[in-house]
């Protein structure tokens, strides 16, 4: 069962993480040997020899190229081999595989499937993450389960109110009607709950940034891009002063930013940051809202992986869905038509054409 | 291959284990939740919601409701359905399946089969557990192996000879003959060992209750009642004063309590107690020997997980048998009985029909 | 697929971990218990009881005989039954299978085949690590890959270069040029470095044993002898005496003793020693060489382990060869014939029969 497409750009590190030392990262199930460049560009190649398999990781930097560490074989920064040991002459066919690789809005992203489709044009946008108007700080967890049990958990906030009750869910999220739309390669849920009293989080955030202490109208926009990206315009505004029609001058403003990239078929790479407009300079308010966000994250974690316990124990069982499932629903029917334009069967019926609804 | 019938009794917990907070046990490969209302009486649902499978033991409880973790799903303790949140109306098909629940002899029995067929009269007659006449107290230990091999150590206590040297066990035992019997739904193995010098431990109970230091008449009735529960009636009386044919009033009397629920083909959760007649109020003799019990149960335990992946590691082994088996080789007779009369097969042919002994 | 023949002999246990207590260990997938009679001789048996399975190694000695922990069996050194427990007589049938043992060399050999081909003349000879002509010692590693890894690495040095960079390697063992040859059972690689500079090891070796510092003759003469032993007849000599012509009195001599014994297909036990002919009665010398040879070799034990996750992870690649592979290839292919000549089949064409090269 094919449970994600290959062609398309994954996030496979934050730019931090990729540097002059070799990183060993697997993006859907393709072990990778990631670094940079003299010139500060980055690189993926395929993380085994050409000769006997050995992780190119494990091996050293040579100006551009790698070094295997066990016979010394190079090979550039495109992949061929360059020198064997003990011989002059190279066999042609040695090389390892390289991976096109583009780096925008701090993540390195690699393409798993055929380079020649890989158009630099269909990275996610996700500009919040260094645009100088936004201050925004993340982290990468790896969460041990299927890449799709997170975009079912950030397409229904829903479950903000029952998982993360003690910060940024209170009834008004499960209470608050929502609308789903869709497009190609996109899905959006948009949820407006107005002249309401904050929950925790907000009622801190607004009350620092503009000294206000009532009653607000609050959005979340949820965006995904698939098939593995999901973008969450988040905040709140005074109570009244026309949020909902546009006006978003009397609020903040949150991009929840969030990228997940299998690495197998039931472990994924989940890349996040949170972004604001506000304050963007008070570096103590950075640091406490990424904690603060990846707390929560935790607890989201452990729901995640339990889900994926329960669904390895009962392969016979597919799951349900409610009407708070239309943005997960519409998320996984297009993941499902990218795995079938490359050929690929999806898992269990998970998901019906016709979808279910309670 | 199945290893145990379904349509049974099996002890999931004891009774201090269940109480107003979630419990999460597996019996015969099925996740169960399990609870008591808010009357007292047990509960035992499907750990999984039906929504997107969530075990609901990492929910909480509302009343006599449990209240899924992620979504907010609630179900009654009949595992139906009774609020979905953001919508009004119910899919009249959400619920999870309610287990049959006894609570008897400090134990909470579920019924994993049929519903129809769950008749209390079946649950198997425990009773010195908790009867005032008798002082009884005991563990669960969870033990990876299959729980007929509990049985079979059961059946069959020449191995405390070897296995328990040090307390219980003495030559007299693999030495004594016994008698094997049998019914439709029990087996019985009876041994007397007549004038003998008592082992450690009868020495120093016969000691302190009644004072007596000389030979002993040593019993131990072993009966089996299918499929997975053991009470043997154990004890010693002064030598010749008639406690085989009946007279046990120059003795002293114990019952070690066993009942093993299989958790998956080849791990279990074994429930044990000891009790005895004599010196009921001495709250220091209880704790001793539930300890001393404890400490001989660990060394049958390190046995039979060795036995376990001994067996795993020898897919085409099967059994041979001795003298000694004739009472575990009636216990696993009718336990396949109980088996085949489910449809089931049962696994490689540990017991021949004609029992081969050597 | 199989990755070993069984009729070879294969060290089980050094001398000295056989003894008067039973050792476990598994040996080409069987596990067995060794032990020593009272007269020292060394015996392996089947490490499971006939009746129930439970590992002999689990039970005791009782003079040349082992009782089974569980239920009191007891086996002669022969592997027959002697004694049952609660009853006179004895199944004739009941025995464990004894396995063919020679002690030879310091090591326990056992021979998992057909015994009837069991012949003590084919041991390998490894002299060297008893022979009061030279100081050796050694250990044993288990490494968690397929043996035949091990015997890759051994075979060809070159990877000193880029593994051991810090010791025994330098640019002129991978850029020397070998001789490889072969016979019925066995493969040579020779290797010359005349008029070098010595590595680290060698400088200090020669200059402690003979007071010289000047350039030497290197050589390194790997003998492998099918299935799983290589022998590697190593050294230094004052450059230009005529080592090379078959002088090597102004030299030293090491000889790296290895015999690799499978466990499972992807685990084995690797047991090595380092002997030498000069300064022998240097226990701290002894001591010193072991502790730096132990060093090296964890280097090689990292980099086989990762090689086998690598090559677990892509079962569908199989390895390509350089010119510095041809003692290897022999090695394989003698080890394949041995295979094929048992009916097994090898597994993924790791090695053609027409061998490519770079």
């Amino acid at each position: 069962m094919t449970t994600f497409p290959l062609n398309a750009w994954y996030a496979a590190a934050y730019d931090t993480e990729c540097g002059r030392q070799l990183l060993a990262r697997t993006v859907c199930g393709q072990a990778m040997v990631l670094y940079r460049r003299e010139d500060g560009s980055a690189v993926a190649l395929d993380d085994a020899c050409w000769h006997r398999l050995l992780p190119l990781s494990q091996g050293r930097l040579d100006g551009d190229q790698v070094v295997c560490g066990y016979h010394g074989l190079v090979y550039n920064s495109e992949g061929l081999c360059t020198h064997m040991p003990s011989q002059d002459t190279i066999n042609p066919s040695a090389c390892v595989r390289a991976y096109p690789v583009v780096e925008r809005h701090r993540f390195v992203w690699v393409w798993p499937g055929d380079p020649a489709l890989a158009d630099p044009a269909r990275v996610p946008d996700l500009h919040w993450n260094h645009d100088p108007a936004w201050a925004a700080d993340g982290r990468l967890i790896h969460v041990k389960c299927d890449y799709r049990l997170v975009l079912d958990n950030l397409m229904d906030l829903t479950h903000e109110t029952f998982v993360h009750g003690g910060s940024i869910g209170d009834r008004a999220v499960a209470e608050a009607p929502f609308v789903a739309t869709h497009g190609d390669r996109s899905a959006t849920v948009t949820r407006w709950m107005e002249d309401i009293a904050p929950p925790p989080f907000w009622a801190a955030q607004i009350r620092r940034a503009r000294g206000w202490t009532g009653r607000v109208d609050r959005w979340q926009i949820i965006r995904f891009e698939a098939p593995c990206t999901v973008a969450i315009d988040v905040g709140v505004a005074e109570a009244g002063t026309g949020a909902r029609a546009g006006d978003r001058s009397h609020g903040i403003n949150g991009m929840v930013i969030n990228t997940v990239t299998p690495e197998t078929a039931t472990t994924c790479h989940y890349f996040w940051a949170f972004a604001r407009n506000y304050m963007t300079h008070e570096q103590r308010l950075t640091h406490e809202i990424r904690e603060g966000v990846a707390r929560i994250f935790r607890e989201d974690e452990h729901v995640l992986e339990s889900q994926q316990r329960a669904i390895d124990a009962r392969p016979d069982r597919s799951f349900n869905n409610l009407n708070i499932d239309a943005g997960s629903l519409w998320a996984r029917r297009l993941i499902d038509g990218l795995i079938a334009a490359e050929g690929g069967v999806t898992g269990r019926p998970v998901i019906p054409l016709q979808v279910r609804q309670a």
